[in-house]
């Protein structure tokens, strides 16, 4: 039963983030099972969105133009910069609906031990674009890690000198949750940054 | 931000199995970020997969060949049939090693409800097994549901009179896990089918 276009298959879909074996199995059958028409559909879709996107060359977003809807969109705030760490972070927040500025997506975070430093992230594009967009704020969204922190840290020293106030996105108890299951070091930010009512 | 490329790929993917709207971003933004050569090895998989694999006119279950290598071995007993719903129960009853028999799928289970009865299953071409191969014992290895126990009984029911032995799995507590977390059933069940040390 070790046929080894399945198990080949298996390991390619294995290969994905946040699929496990027993997820492979499933998907693996699943497209045994789509007739003909059927997977022809799926083979098309997953070209047309593989040829048909790409990265916008501004803010480094997902896009099927070369400029991005945020970026060209004049309704948004373009004195507001929210940084990120990864295009899929810019959907996450588009998805709250809160923000009304512009993106920035590093590529990446600072990680030494990975061998990336600042000049493998799109820290210098960012540089340019405060001077040349005229910024007033950047919101540093990069994750709550060792590198996360680590990266805000660099850029706000960066760019702090230059008139532009740099903020950070709040760390604390998870909205709908219980203080009973937050960790020690969320609880910790959660009173440190406190907030007036 | 709402491509529609974008989104209708997110549409593909949480069509397949046990991939929600959160691992289908993170996958999508994978395969964006797959180079072209990666691109076509995961396509070329994908193809080959699909075109190379159908299933076994004997069992049922998953083969490159007309006739899968469980069926063709002579080191399997011929005399013990595995009934399963699915191919990929196949699979995982493989990767236990205490299966030495052969197998028989039966692509689905007796469900009313949704207008599936034993004429839409495999179930002819198992009673023409039994007597073909003089088959002496039927392991019945559906699911423990209401339509997995019910299909188990039809079968028995059928072949039940033949000289054929109609053995079950067993239901019990689940191996590594405590009688804390075993649902009333199950427990139930564990307690009438206990075995002498």
């Amino acid at each position: 039963m070790t046929d080894s276009v399945f198990q080949k298959f298996i390991a390619t879909l294995t290969s994905l983030p946040g699929i496990g074996k027993k997820s492979a199995y499933r998907i693996g059958f699943h497209v045994l099972r789509m007739d003909e028409s059927q997977f022809k559909i799926f083979l098309d879709n997953l070209t047309e969105f593989k040829e048909g996107l790409g990265f916008c060359k501004i803010c480094g977003s997902i896009t099927q133009e070369v400029i991005c809807d945020v970026c060209t969109s004049e309704k948004r705030n373009a004195k507001l910069i929210c940084v990120v760490e990864q295009p899929e972070d810019v959907f996450f927040i588009e998805n709250t609906g809160e923000f009304q500025g512009k993106y920035h997506v590093l590529n990446g975070v600072i990680s030494p031990i990975d061998g990336i430093g600042p000049e493998n992230l799109r820290i210098q594009e960012l540089v340019q674009r405060i001077a040349k967009e005229g910024v007033e704020e950047l919101l540093l969204a990069t994750n709550p890690t060792l590198e996360g922190d680590a990266t805000a840290s660099y850029i706000n020293q960066l760019v702090g000198q230059e008139n532009v106030k740099i903020t950070r996105i709040a760390h604390g108890v998870t909205v709908g949750s219980t203080i009973e299951y937050a960790d020690q070091y969320t609880l910790g930010k959660a009173i440190k940054s406190r907030v007036s009512l």
